[in-house]
């Protein structure tokens, strides 16, 4: 959804990606360009640590990972062994202190540790912590774990990390580094993807999303299960275990609408193929009349061509983004504004003028951004505009990782679909329904039993406990 | 064509792209927003020259727009008209020496000139200047125009203008400003396209392509014409003459197949439709018994859509391109990159997996990015790849401002369609027709009579003259 | 001591500043100008930590002052009370996440801590702290003590504080921020100087230096005592109090012979005077027959000024400083630098040429900048070179802060006077005696009893308790 | 005069350095290093162009030496013939495109040309040679000096290079690079110093001042004489001729007071020496009764030294200048200002207190900075203030390269001494006669006759021609 990408101005998402590798002579380099594969899951902030086999070396910043890394830092943290990070910051965030991974310090050895995911006890686990001597650096989830295994009286760090994970509940995907020891842990809802490779010889990577393998090289294994640990050493590679009973699966339903790459594939479904599917069951739902199909580029296209093809209608490119767009832009005044001065994404006049257009995003938040859409193919002279979202209304916040702060900010907790249409001025609107979403995605068929996906988010049920400060609806979840 | 693209790691095109505005609160803005649409263009460096009315002011460097043109810039150059340029460096250039706009001062006052183009006689005339006293302070030929100028003993300086351009043989776009007047000029045979526009109540703007117009909002009013000179003052405001006969029309046809952006119309023809019927054309001429049809992004996407279309194909993302690499990279090393670390484009292992794919990109030029695609298809899974071209076999150099060098880089001047079918290791290869093209593009039903276009990378025929020292094909043409 | 500027290439000294502001509504600002006085004390990372009454605020980055912090840096953390620091980065540590200012986080309010000095006893009590749960990430010793502070159960922080101190051995002065409070802590020994100011109606500073209080036009009060802890709040002004008997005062000696800036003031006697009273006692202790004196810019020249006024012999410029080094700069290679390429120094020819020059520096380390010295300046064409140090031979490491690593390191510690002088190639070489240097700087007359100060690098004889770890003088100390 | 460091915040002094360096394989590293010991001559621009015997390669940029130049831009113009420049900006100038070296391209070969200096009839020469085709492309003068050789009809560039000569009035060093020739050219009164120095076997360099021999390890042969016009080649070596008759001597007084490092030799005096013994002058010419003599660093330093050791006063650092100040620093705003928040210059308030301060500075401008220095001298306790300037007063403005504007900003044009020292607030106020200083700098006892100095600042007399343009006192001079 491209009110997800921050299209316009607003605030939005967070998601995290995270990368391993073990046993590769070229450990930094390989997460180096993992991250950069994983690069759309977090552009705030970037780190990678490294074990040579004896000493761990970090280096991390913010920005992109291109420029994060120089060739400089990337020679000085040379390793066999990494783990690496990309972040989407939370506004006002402590800055390069909550840039991951973290490197523990102690006098039996150093631990990095990085983590995609959201703590919903969080609060109650550093109030626990504190009163047993904790201090915290960051205003960053990720240390509780630290502290948490450094509690335990368990015989071995695979063990103490297995009995800490059953103190969090929530979202969360980590990974631990030792000097010759990488673990993984995935919780035990799956609520976050996490995958696991072959590289080289005798090497393994982990990687949030497949399309890092691919990016360099490397051969899919297998998704980790809800609730599986992994102790990965030299002497006897991989040890599989789990900390806590497998729940229902509850792959987070917005992987597949919006985060993934589309060549990424996610519990064996491609993600293109979900998105693509989603639209083929939105024209079947939501038909309508018009001259042809457009997508909102980049995270409507996928659907966009989906119901082009089932519907029989033209797929045409009424929308294009500028790709140079970035950061260090200046941002157009309110008077340019007005004039039409716009700098991401333009409607193409030639395409759209006295056309019927059908319009297709992956998703509403606050309609803010859709209005703009709207506005933009009218005045660049579309006759009709339908507006037709690939994924169901977003009417309730998430708490595992995703930035729908509060319920406020949903239009779609509050307003009607003939009020959202209203507010946004299409022609007509029509969301996908969770069935359809449910089928077009397809993991039923794919995974047979046990194929369940997280859509708190369009139902307000969660699949994790709820705790006190998270289910006040004012309260922005970090 | 992702070879032009630079897209593995080959030296490729040049381009350029102009941009003025006249009479406007914020020229300097609306230029920085007009470049910035046009990046597309020239990555190198930009340059904007602005008139408060009585002073020229000028900024410029290497780089994107974006990180050119700071705040505390746009401020010190503030202005009602100006000039702009985004540039394609050539290899070991000058720098930013090189980085037009170029500020000529005078005692009878300062003169701003930019320029899109390749002047093919400007060896014979930098030789007669500097018999004349001229001295060139820069490689570009944009100089030669200010020397001719100043030479002229015209009554004005649009006398003066047109005088000097019956000089110039070659490809041009030329925008000059003064403190109160803006001058506009294209070739005779109209090689580079070239638009004008309204801003604002009496504020005219100028571009190399529309893009630029529907993201400032102004409003597109008409092309320029071949061998057209325009004077715009605030008195008397728009004035056209020709400074020769206009030739017949010859617009690069690479405009169409490549350079432009899709959302862009040139000479009414918008580049995403004309780019789609080449596609649709080629699936008439060059079938295939294929699973799936896949663009290569992004230039291949609006080919491949319409190439499906036509043939009842379903159109897949098998390809994706990481949006986020940059100039800043760390390119992997010779080991990394045959272990499979790629660092632009993926291809979709759950797409392609076992398929017969038909895969189309827009031209190929030395063939060993081709030959790259099909391997990272292959590589994937692909069953079969059936390579799809959507312009005709590129022959011969461009003396016009395209950086095909010489005719021994171009793999298509030497080798026959099945010898390059088996350097790229491909099952089928086709190319598109010159006729196909031509009536893919379709200039003649849109433009009636005088619709030629360019084709001399395809044919070896040029429209212009020909000079000694662009001829000898193993000469480098800036 | 041009020696310990690294002036040629050599690692060296560590030593930091820290600059707290209470109650003043341009705490930032004041502390930024303030951290620029102290930039001597340490180039390698800056931090501030600011409270607005309600919230901590930090930002802090690698390199000098002046680079790290943006005027939105400034703005965004605003307060009215803060502490800052500047370091000089240990080799191979941790980067920016060894900056201080650290920030601890709790449920109970946030914490900021810096701290000048060193720890003797870190590795105990890491050790310790392990044992009992804490978590270590940085590699400084600083951590210690909130992790002892958050150990303690006393009633208030003031009294965790002092609690906390008693464990701690070592050098050190430690300023802690709270939301509304302010914490100034010093060593029972009073190894590194730490002053009180007064700024505007009702604000306090602390410095390290007194030319920090000059610098934003602070007044000076008075000198922390050793062993005395401050708390400063809104309410009850500034409560003084004890967490130990204080010792026998040992200020550091090093800060008068190069450490600290010529314009501070040290327990009330002025840095300058102190070395050019120095300079005079060696006069009268070591006299040469030579034509001129020069002092090795910057830290040698106070002292030839006191020589050279004893003497009666005339001061000369005769060696220059280039004052446009700095951290980026391309080093000669060894070719060149054979050649004689200098950047940093160079001697005067016709200031030096046939004199015979007594050449002063404030101490001699390693003997390679020295030796280098001599060489310079009989290039140059001086007849003789006697050199004089106005500081007795280093013999014995520091534990305090002071990067002298290992005995190995220190010529003074293996080599007899007149083996010194024949590795450096001078003429006469002479030190300045231990009484000379007491006399010079004269504690005793400013001070009367307990006037004592620390000189153990000249003699072996520490202040403080012994650790094994430290002792063994091969180990590098942090 | 620390008037013209631009201490507080006044536009100042021009001033620009050249280096040049002939037949040498490290020809780029050696100007390197030669422009960083005269980047106290500019520190706002930084170019080199070198030649590799065949091609002209360049780099320049906005800044200081050590941030223009990164070891890939010293590999990619690696050369064995060299000349470079670090420049002074005009403010509002054209930013890089006025950074020299310029890079004058033609078809008979490339011209590199670079200037230390100001043409007085530029005006005139501009208007003359752009009526004969001209164009210029900056706003420097030194493009004059290419035009003119290229309308020259001599049979060699030596002999057009000298006829030029002739039309150019002012001050000027110029160094002119070909592929294998290096030329020199200093104007007929020797306006600006220009030395001659030999470098390895068989090299030769030229620069502005002494020191960058020192600092490359180059032998110093003599000064370039008046008038003086030198051809270095491969085959004949050093060809000296003379463009003109050499007028009465004019080396600029300024030199020896303020520009050059005081490790360089003017025309065989020491510019350090020459300050000193304008400071024995003045003790003798205006004694003082006072405790202590302190002079305003840095450039007030040696004459205090000088005037100390004349008076038998001891000479104190009681003012210390932050050595890290630099380019990017937040300046304090006004409130800050006027609490005494200080970033450049600090009086030692232990050395001042209570005392009778002599305080030396090289000149007075425009009055303003020297108010600033006895305010904070009484302000850290000193009782009184007497001031004493090592130069006479400066009435006139300078067309030579020194940016003395206009009348208006001189304080000693329009003011007494007694006028004078009113508005600075010292005790008692006195300025080096020009006798004195002529007798100070003793070019009489070493240059025997024709020993003449430029003195016009201080007596409105100037040796050159006057033109219309620059005596009108309130244009200001470039």
């Amino acid at each position: 959804m491209s009110e997800l990408d921050g299209f316009f101005e607003n605030k939005m998402n967070e998601e995290c990606g995270v990368f391993g590798v073990f046993n590769h002579e070229n450990a930094a380099e390989l997460t180096y360009y993992g991250l950069h594969a994983l690069q759309h899951r977090g552009q705030e902030g970037a780190g990678i640590i490294t074990s040579d086999g004896v000493t761990l070396h970090q280096h991390k910043g913010e920005g992109l990972v291109r420029n994060v890394f120089s060739q400089q830092d990337m020679e000085r943290i040379k390793g066999i062994h990494a783990i690496g990070h990309v972040r989407y910051s939370t506004a006002g965030g402590g800055g390069i202190m909550n840039v991951q991974p973290f490197l523990f310090r102690s006098q039996s050895g150093p631990l990095g540790l990085c983590h995609n995911g959201n703590i919903v006890n969080a609060h109650q686990l550093k109030g626990y912590l504190e009163k047993e001597g904790s201090i915290f650096q960051t205003t960053s989830d990720t240390e509780i774990l630290a502290h948490l295994i450094k509690r335990q009286k368990a015989p071995t760090l695979f063990d103490a990390l297995k009995t800490s994970l059953n103190y969090i509940d929530g979202a969360f995907a980590f990974l631990l580094l030792k000097q010759n020891k990488l673990f993984v842990a995935l919780d035990k809802y799956g609520l976050r993807p996490l995958s696991l490779g072959r590289i080289g010889t005798d090497g393994y990577v982990v990687a949030s999303e497949t399309c890092a393998f691919d990016a360099i090289g490397a051969e899919f294994i297998r998704d980790i299960e809800p609730g599986e640990v992994l102790k990965i050493d030299l002497k006897t590679g991989i040890t599989s275990s789990t900390y806590a009973v497998q729940e229902e699966r509850a792959m987070c339903s917005m992987e597949y609408v919006y985060f993934a790459r589309p060549d990424s594939d996610i519990e064996g479904i491609n993600v293109h193929q979900a998105r693509k599917n989603c639209g083929r069951v939105l024209a079947i739902e939501a038909p309508a009349n018009v001259d042809i199909v457009v997508g909102v580029p980049d995270s409507g296209l996928s659907a966009a061509i989906g119901y082009a093809e089932e519907a029989g209608l033209p797929f045409e490119i009424g929308m294009v983004k500028n790709k140079y767009v970035g950061r260090t832009f200046i941002e157009p005044s309110q008077e340019l504004r007005e004039q039409g001065v716009k700098m991401k994404l333009s409607a193409v006049r030639s395409i759209v003028k006295d056309k019927s257009v059908l319009l297709i995003d992956d998703s509403i938040v606050r309609g803010t951004t859709s209005r703009k859409l709207v506005d933009m193919l009218r005045h660049a002279g579309a006759k009709e505009v339908h507006f037709r979202i690939s994924s169901p209304k977003i009417k309730a916040p998430c708490f595992y990782g995703v930035d729908f702060s509060t319920y406020d900010e949903l239009i779609g907790a509050t307003h009607s679909t003939e009020e959202i249409r209203q507010v946004i001025g299409a022609d007509t609107l029509a969301f996908l329904s969770l069935e359809g979403m449910v089928k077009g995605i397809g993991r039923e068929s794919k995974l047979g039993k046990n194929c369940g996906q997280c859509t708190a988010c369009f139902t307000g049920e969660y699949p994790t406990s709820m705790y006190e400060d998270i289910t006040a609806a004012n309260v922005e979840v970090k």
